[in-house]
């Protein structure tokens, strides 16, 4: 571990924001140093929970996360936002931290912003953004609030790194349900009908009532998902959705739901880490053997062929491991 | 390689459709010595025109791929077809084959048809599509047509197989077209409205003219995606779209880059399937560690972390790498 680490996984344990800072940088970087840190914190984390919002750009997720630390903050809850934006290439929390300065949280430092967004590959933005709550959650934050835009793979791959997940749908004229990829209506344990004072609220209501209907409970002692009506911007229903949050949490103790998805994301996290050193070893391998390009001219001018390029560079692999 | 495997081979190159039919069975289950086949099948590739036929179900797909089979073979071309359908699980062609019995091409062998449906992973059909197409290349056939439905990331990773990429789009409202994804607008080289006795088929034209407008050619020697419209099942269009796809197959020639295409599907597929092998040997390590289960508890009780055991699993492969 470089010389610095052990002080600031040590300040982040005391409580220090700006050690958190620096640690989450860190991760968010890849930089020399984020796996040490990240062990040293795993052993430190479970505590928190996790709560997962996604929903489509205009879906009013920002303010109603900004409602929800709020009233986090008035319970006397610590809490930590990670705002997750896997199409924009802006990072730093410039715009989100401008957006959360005018907010009625500004000057608290209890809730902790800090925005991510696609600096490396998504694979590893997932990867980062559970490295980030990991930090967060060994700080000693209570909850822990991952916000993602949008609703395809990538979110939910971001998502499924929480214990509860929202999904935000705008009131409409119903096609927007319809649109609703069975991915995110599987992951789902709340639903968000936010902007209720609009036109076309309890038409979605009804129409997401009918499609989760629809999601037959592999047994009785599976969480129903939840609808709730909210309009952020008047903090109208915040409370029933901290309350349906605090209902699914206490579910997932009670049923043992809670090791068994924390066991789950546990192997994820290691096939997935597994996989991308993998594909780095590999990657080197192949410019050792004189790069890529050089490899397809030669299966280009039939010397050799893919399958037996992968024989080549796997079978000393597979030898190395057999004499373990 | 197995004992009857160069017969096969050998029967393939003399052109029995026999041994094209087995071998492509063999690819298709990821069968032993698969991958011998492939690679000896390799250095006979190259000649073949691939074309790729992508669009939503009820665009009239298998109808215009009937109708272009036959016209190959009024030109005394020959032709082999793979129909790809991610999404089903059925498999061994017989709803196709249904399908081919009742078309004109039925009874003539020189048109091969196969399906190959979402067997094993998705990766993995991508992968055994290329290694299909091959063993169509190397056995002779003069055009080499991909089918698939549909345009998600993993009909665009199919359809990237082919050297021409025809995009069918039905008419409609428009609303279809604003939903073509970014992907499919891409890899599209010819954009075929089905179909164009409908209403709806000129204003479908005029958008798509629209978008293809704004996709800026990177430079002047670029191919300009065409639009052509098609009846199919009146054979109406059928000739103009392959002269569209002559026009497209001369200029990868003259342009040079039909090689340049070719030089990336190898590297993508030296890629593909170099981490496919390494995932496999990875999942073998793990299961030889205990078992994920058995880490994961290892994991879960703070004896470990996945970054830990991602050392542990991936340094002795780096040593073993290091020391060729």
């Amino acid at each position: 571990m470089p010389a610095n680490q052990p002080d600031l996984v040590a300040d982040l344990l005391a409580g220090k924001h700006r050690a958190l800072a620096r640690a989450i940088t860190k991760i968010e970087d890849r930089n020399d140093g984020y796996r040490d840190i990240v062990s040293a914190l795993y052993p430190h984390t479970g505590q928190a929970d996790v709560i997962g919002i996604t929903g489509s750009p205009g879906s009013g997720k920002s303010t109603l996360v900004d409602k929800l630390a709020s009233q986090y903050r008035e319970r006397g809850l610590t809490v930590g936002v990670i705002a997750v934006d896997p199409s924009s290439p802006f990072t730093g929390g410039a715009v989100l931290g401008d957006r959360i300065r005018m907010a009625s949280t500004a000057t608290d430092m209890d809730v902790f912003f800090r925005s991510m967004s696609a600096r490396g590959s998504l694979g590893g933005l997932s990867t980062a953004t559970a490295d980030a709550v990991k930090a967060l959650d060994a700080f000693g934050k209570d909850k822990v609030i991952i916000e993602t835009v949008g609703a395809g793979q990538n979110e939910v791959d971001i998502v499924k790194t929480a214990d509860t997940v929202a999904v935000l749908v705008p009131p409409s004229s119903g096609d927007d349900v319809q649109m609703l990829k069975a991915g995110i209506l599987e992951i789902g344990d709340v639903f968000v009908v936010n902007k209720a004072d609009l036109d076309g609220a309890n038409k979605t209501v009804t129409e997401l009532r009918n499609m989760l209907d629809l999601r037959d409970p592999d047994d009785d002692t599976d969480w129903s998902p939840e609808i709730t009506e909210t309009v952020a911007e008047r903090g109208t229903g915040v409370t029933d959705l901290l309350d349906v949050f605090d209902a699914h949490t206490t579910w997932l103790d009670e049923s043992g739901r809670r090791t068994e998805k924390r066991r789950t994301r546990y192997a994820e996290e290691l096939r997935t880490l597994l996989r991308a050193d993998a594909n780095e070893v590999l990657e080197a391998e192949l410019a050792d053997r004189g790069g890529v390009d050089e490899l397809v001219a030669r299966i280009d001018s039939g010397a050799t062929t893919p399958y037996e390029v992968a024989a080549d560079v796997l079978d000393p692999i597979r030898d190395a491991l057999r004499e373990d």
